[in-house]
């Protein structure tokens, strides 16, 4: 039985996806590094906020950090207590979650690789996807504290296989990024007009979330509202690639869209989201998307 | 005022595109080369199977053929009389049509590019997404005529301008499906299970027509059903392609993608539907996407 | 036999070959647009400065432009007289050369497409190689006056055939250049001295033109002195690419490598030689490859 | 001062290279897996074949093994002594050869990554090029171990330089196969015959290794002569690619690369000579390049 979570990173998606828990949960924790946003967060939803030490200590533990690094670092230093869940909502590398399910595996404790998708509206809402992997029990047990921000909550195979399934999602949302600038400056360059494009082809077969949502909420209209940043784009496309390296497995498209995307990165503002990638297809082809 | 129409091309849409005409138009000519079908099509549907002379003499002239060249052939031979407005919902080929348009200009009539997207199924029910190019007034007089079958009807520019909003959305399909193939074979040589992805996937940013529909419908059910021909989408994304070189604009996704599609173009049996490219990517990866 | 010849467009190139003529030829008559430079030329090598009318009716005459657009204006304004043969040292478009064949043939003259590779330094010493398409006895009969300023002077096939050799081998030193400076840049990321590297690559398997003279000659030494001219290499490499495609050929490394070259003309400073290409990766990575 | 020398791993390459170190020392040590061909070695040319544990007590112990494993398998089961150096010419990886130069430094002695190019004709008249990456000392006191077998012997670096700079000249081996592969396709494809072609462009930019050793003596011939096996390329890329990665640098040209070699890898009959990739492409094109 749950009788403790609680909830390690209060970035963005954390921050609100934590704000869910106290409605299933009489004691939620929370820790944050810069914890100032702990006790603010504390202060709005009634959570608790708690050193490390305490945080690591619940039955159920949320992490939702910017890379497997930072989570290694802290189950390592400060383990969970034997029968403890620890639910990993970063968007992770799969290597890291065998590794850690194992760590903890031999303490009698349990590591689900459970990053979400949805972004920050998703994490509002409570509706976010989480596709998680590891031990089949250990998800049933977890399922319950998960359901206060989760829309769609999967299990999809062993301990890796949840960040395998977030890392190439966010290379096909890569990858239709940048076709979808391509195809769009191309159409613009031969006088097309852009909004009525759109239109056709989210009614056609060459729609995507990034034709759907990514293209007009954030490019078209020159917003760029940083949500997801660039550089986790880029992190969460070489996670994808390694999988397929690993594997001996030829991608020819993904390994461009992750050079593009790279260099994209690369040479980007600080503080760019996601979807300015496409201003670096922009200074080359002169031309701006809108 | 519209008195008379007609289809020219009973393919696979054309024939359930034409079969709409009737609850519109009290006379409704119809032609194909091979004849027994319109003969077939009238007996159906209570159209009339004409003579291509005639059918080039109505108000409206539908033409749905393989490929721009078939269209130019007809036109040139038998051209429409003065005032008359030709909508041809061919994937054709952008300078095709603005040749098409001065051609047809020069005697008083119109050319419209008019492209759809929906395939038969679309075509079957009336709800094809139609996009257009040419003259706005000649798009305002015929849009009743295209109503029948069509859901979205979109006027999105110049000559030319509906041909490159079909090709670009048909290189995203092509771009979407073959990055998909990627990455479900990377999800699947790390023993992800490929169903439990795709939900969790449809739920997400990387999702895409290809992961709502092809995907399913066609690739992991391994039935690949001929409905638009591989030789049809490599045709395609060349005309996107050079759409692009014309424009001088660098797009090395989109190069690729078409690079990609033809070699499994080339490579593939007879008779293949688009979404049999994907075993071009299976023969080398040795996994079978399912 | 051939009385008189003329050499029409004497840029970077045209100007050394010319000077190369009067050694086998006591008339040799040269033509400039910017007509200054054709007089320097008669004053410093004893040509002679004449109108584009004479010029073109010398027995044999060269012509050494910009693209294959110029060469058709001038063949077709004024045409050469009934038996002379045209040398075009242009690197043009092989689809023209076929054009241009059957534009003289029908005046009973020649057209031999003979694009030179070997810069400036090759045209100054005479040892040009001259890749020669075109009828094999307008080739024999015009052997002698190119003997002056060839080195390997080759017939390869049909019209246009020379030109086809040329953009396939500026094409190979595009990928050859790009490969080179991703490579080279990879080393120099790992702490190991390019200049070690280099000559370990020069005697091995990996060694190419670019690693052997432009590498150490133009970029190593960051001069990137301006005798071939960026844009002229973009063109290059859509000509060979234009190639490929009308072949229906699947050409995945060249697509690439013309497009990455197309964008570093978008991007490049004016009047950059084809080696500062590496700029626009250099850009990329942040680290100069030196 | 050097007493004995020793020899692991009489592969193609090894079995060569070993042949020569008698000419300088009076005990030349050689071991093999198959310890048949060591004993075959000791008769022909005059070598010691001994024991595993006997080899790696010499003063100076090469290694030339099918992959880094291998390598550290022995080296870690069968320290060298105090003092001594071990050459490892096996084609490797450069963090293996960090952590090898490591071990062995807690060991007082000495790891050199010292892989060659030239292959079995090289290896067989003593004119290889090595590239040496280690300590600077080590390397001048195993220079004139090495020369016997050595023709360039370069110090390029540190641990890890040696391996780096091959695996890059093998990935631009690669490029350049694959580009001349596609452009000399397409050279065919439009009627160009290949060997003036070749001859042209070997006396012109775009030459390389490939256009002056590799097409003429293995492909244009139909002979792909197995002395560097297809998957040990692909492995090299592999090292090349891995190389970029890890310093976050974008590499579009070098990963289609690598992919192609892998896929031609991965579907190529066994035994297949690392030119026999052309025989991927040449199954998309259905042209043979001959």
């Amino acid at each position: 039985m749950t009788n403790s979570v609680a909830f390690i990173g209060l970035g963005a998606m954390g921050y609100r996806m934590a704000a869910h828990l106290p409605k299933s949960f009489a004691q939620v924790m929370v820790w944050n590094r810069n914890f100032a946003k702990a006790e603010q967060h504390a202060a709005k939803y009634g959570t608790q906020a708690v050193t490390i030490e305490q945080a690591t200590q619940a039955d159920i533990i949320f992490s939702c950090l910017p890379t497997s690094a930072e989570v290694e670092s802290i189950i390592t230093q400060y383990p969970p207590k034997s029968g403890a869940i620890w639910v990993d909502c970063t968007s992770g590398v799969p290597e890291s979650a065998v590794k850690m399910a194992s760590f903890l595996q031999a303490q009698g404790a349990h590591f689900l690789d459970a990053p979400v998708s949805g972004q920050t509206i998703g994490a509002e809402n409570g509706t976010l996807t989480v596709m998680i992997g590891g031990d089949a029990q250990a998800f049933e047990r977890a399922y319950a504290a998960i359901e206060p921000f989760g829309g769609l909550i999967k299990h999809v195979g062993e301990s890796g296989a949840g960040f395998a399934v977030k890392a190439v999602n966010n290379m096909l949302l890569a990858a239709n990024l940048w076709a979808t600038a391509e195809g769009f400056t191309t159409l613009k360059a031969n006088g097309v007009d852009l909004n009525s494009a759109l239109e056709c082809i989210n009614a056609s077969s060459g729609k995507s979330a990034v034709t759907e949502m990514v293209l007009p909420q954030r490019i078209l209209n020159r917003e760029f509202p940083l949500t997801f940043a660039l550089p986790l784009l880029a992190k969460d496309t070489g996670i994808a690639l390694a999988l397929a390296q690993q594997a001996k497995l030829p991608t020819p498209l993904l390994s461009l869209t992750q050079n593009l995307i790279q260099t994209a990165n690369l040479t980007s503002e600080p503080d760019s989201d996601f979807s300015a990638a496409v201003k670096l297809y922009e200074s080359w082809s002169q031309i701006e998307i809108k």
